[in-house]
């Protein structure tokens, strides 16, 4: 095993490898015009929504089926060629960037949904298929697909990052909401990883492998999703809070109540008010809880009122309830824009997001004192939390040309992470490490066990060509 | 990569590698009084419910802690002998059998609970807790453990296989409900591979990967696992229903609308008659769905509705409560006694069991054919199943002196598995595969999801020392 190298977070490491000419002639005679060279389009698919600037893929093919994803890794793995597998390009920890250079395989083409078992609350998809589109799809069966990040991000993305999101409290993260993948291997084979039965004890779970290996083990070719009724009640509402801590303080007793909340969501007043400019809405601009209740009409008014008791205990007032469906679609679509009205309060910047979570009961400790490190920085910030999940997200907004501001969050970043990682948290909830964190992957999970992922990536992936460079060096 | 060899059900392929005496030596050196060559221990590990006869391990050694552990796998590492970890011996597949000789480390006396925190919903014990215990130590805290595989299993044997049992319906699998592990590795290293946080995306999901590895990976030597609160009610209640079908319809009719229902199994008219014969109780000798609801009483009352008028519908009859905690523990103690009913039902007969698992709408199709075809056979048999996952049970009891029986039970075996496999189920729900599925496992997984496992085994463990000849063939 080598020692991990250790890994700049201002700039990634660059070893663009050498893509032989034929292998771009054969890949043109096999893809025609679904493979293009031109600058704009590598571009495109060489960046994300994270801060690194990396020289892009030498070439995109549009994969519009399995057939396509084979034949180009199979290509790429006879020319040893990086292979980069992208969706919609919401990731935010550099998970597309070429920085070993390669292809990039765009499956935004293959966004089929493949078929509906409304019976059995399952869905089969292509990986191009975006989380809204999936909904939109399965809405008429009265069912959804809870699992929400931010962005309508493809569900191969989603799965590639292990992502979560607003719901992840009640209905968990894609690690237990895909059911079965078909995976093209590093050889440019197609294997399947499961079946639709609800549970299985069949060997290694492959399934559960794939999902988060951010592209470094496989291409997902086809993703069997769980889907859910539709709640025969919904009830969303916000309430506001004299400080971060009684917030916090009332998600804390409504998780550890044990109440089934499907959606718990702190916004911290400073976020409120860019939220507010952005979406104009009057939301108050104060510590906010944002809530939503799924059941039948009376459990989500058994729901509602425990969590307005607790919720008054700790201070908090204004319980504000948004009962209709376009209400509540204004809130979250207000929540989900938190992330743009940032970028947007300070014109030019880019967000370094933090993505720690702990458990329910270190939460307090964890945030309180990072908020109060960012405010004594002076970095502006917003702050918002998937907190019934102990997840929350810092983003340091910098200015991309000055090199002090980077230095600076960085540093806000590294203190959170050693914060929640004393208290048995995680460096990342749900965005994955990418090209950002692998160091604190190592201290996290120990030198040990990155040395067991690196033994399974290499004897899968022996020539290293599933976008590598990304999760550990190697 | 080496072809799958074809594996025999009736008799398991055998091994016996030597055992350098050298070896043996310094076990007895490290570990004294912990370590015993007597036959008649090494006789009980070297078996479990499974009816294969294989000749013990050489040794089990007795470990106490995490050290004990990697000390004798590091041993066993440099002498290149097998390593099979050891819980209660509750494994119907051949698990904890010795076909290639070596040693078994029984870790039941690793028994501690390290730690509960309430406040977090998780608990960290020693692999060598038994369900039981746990719930136990746990109950003054207002909490549970719901995984129950019926037998009162250590929590490594459940981890390492995947288990789940009948709350599974409604609180998921071990895959779902362990949160972290602490292994030691084929090098006799010692690694964790998560932390407490709920969720994380921090590099490959080994927890995943190790639960329901069988041993083959790795010997787990802590396990944090999530708990539940106590439901404020529980209610259970039998019904009885004219036909197998009526049952297994109201049982897909209550799980596509969604009731959140806790357990719900079937028990067949044949093996209601065994279990009051075993357990004096007075059911109606009727096929029964065995049911129980948890929640606020308010939710419990609203689902135990819904569950009687689909019941109604389906011409069930004979709702009858059991409200009591002492009445629900008669209840599931018969039901997880099932099994020892049956046995004693046919003196001197062992079962062998199936474990078909599939989505909820196949079950109709996959049951009631399967058990015709066993009616047609006329061996005895018991059905019980965790329906309401879409997994049950046929135990066909036969005579272990007569080969024809053995033979006609397999078959009847091989008939459902290719059944269940054909309506996208699984060959195992959640016993694991052990000797006994090797090939429905290539049958269900494919040759390349197989081989891909191999590839990590041989990876992990390339000396092929941890539970080899297991899953599958190497």
């Amino acid at each position: 095993m080598n020692a991990p190298t250790a890994h700049n977070h201002l700039a990634p490491q660059i070893q663009q490898r050498t893509v032989p000419a034929e292998f771009l002639a054969e890949l043109q005679v096999r893809f025609g015009a679904q493979c293009s060279t031109a600058l704009v389009v590598r571009e495109q698919h060489g960046r994300d929504e994270s801060v690194y600037e990396v020289p892009p893929p030498v070439a995109v093919v549009f994969a519009e089926s399995t057939q396509d994803v084979a034949d180009a890794v199979a290509l790429a793995a006879r020319h040893r060629v990086p292979v980069i597998p992208f969706g919609v390009g919401s990731s935010l920890e550099g998970h597309l960037l070429a920085v070993q250079g390669g292809i990039s395989i765009d499956v935004s083409r293959m966004n089929k949904v493949l078929s509906i078992n409304a019976e059995d609350l399952t869905v089969t998809v292509q990986p191009g298929v975006t989380r809204k589109a999936l909904n939109e799809a399965v809405k008429s069966e009265g069912l959804f697909f809870p699992i929400d990040p931010g962005a309508d991000a493809s569900i191969g993305g989603m799965s590639a990052t292990r992502a979560s999101g607003t719901n992840a409290v009640r209905y968990g993260t894609m690690r237990e909401n895909v059911l079965a993948l078909e995976v093209v291997t590093a050889r440019g084979e197609v294997i399947r990883t499961g079946t639709r039965a609800k549970k299985s004890s069949a060997g290694y779970d492959l399934t559960r492998l794939m999902v988060g290996s951010e592209g470094t083990l496989g291409v997902m070719t086809e993703i069997t999703l769980k889907l859910y009724p539709l709640p025969e009640a919904i009830s969303a509402a916000t309430c506001s809070f004299p400080t971060i801590e009684a917030a916090v303080r009332t998600v804390i007793q409504v998780i550890q109540l044990g109440v089934p909340i499907a959606r718990c969501e702190l916004i911290d007043h400073n976020t409120v008010r860019m939220v507010n400019a952005h979406s104009k809405l009057g939301l108050r601009e104060e510590n906010m809880l944002l809530m939503e209740f799924h059941g039948s009409p009376a459990s989500v008014k058994e729901q509602a009122e425990t969590v307005q008791e607790i919720a008054r205990e700790f201070g908090g007032n204004a319980f504000e309830w948004a009962v209709t469906p376009e209400e509540r679609t204004r809130l979250w679509t207000a929540r989900h824009n938190a992330y743009f009205a940032a970028i947007q309060s300070k014109p030019g910047c880019r967000a370094i997001s933090t993505d720690t979570c702990v458990p329910i009961s270190r939460l307090a400790d964890c945030l309180l004192d990072s908020v109060s490190e960012a405010d004594a920085a002076g970095l502006p910030y917003f702050l918002v939390g998937h907190v019934g999940d102990g997840n929350f997200h810092f983003g340091y907004l910098i200015d991309p040309n000055k090199p002090e501001e980077h230095t600076l969050a960085e540093e806000l970043n590294h203190k959170l992470v050693a914060r929640a990682l004393s208290l048995e948290g995680t460096c990342t909830g749900e965005h994955g490490v990418g090209l950002h964190k692998m160091d604190f992957l190592v201290t996290e999970a120990g030198a040990g066990a990155v040395d067991m992922m690196r033994t399974i990536k290499r004897a899968l992936d022996p020539d290293n060509i599933m976008n590598p460079g990304k999760i550990f060096s190697l």
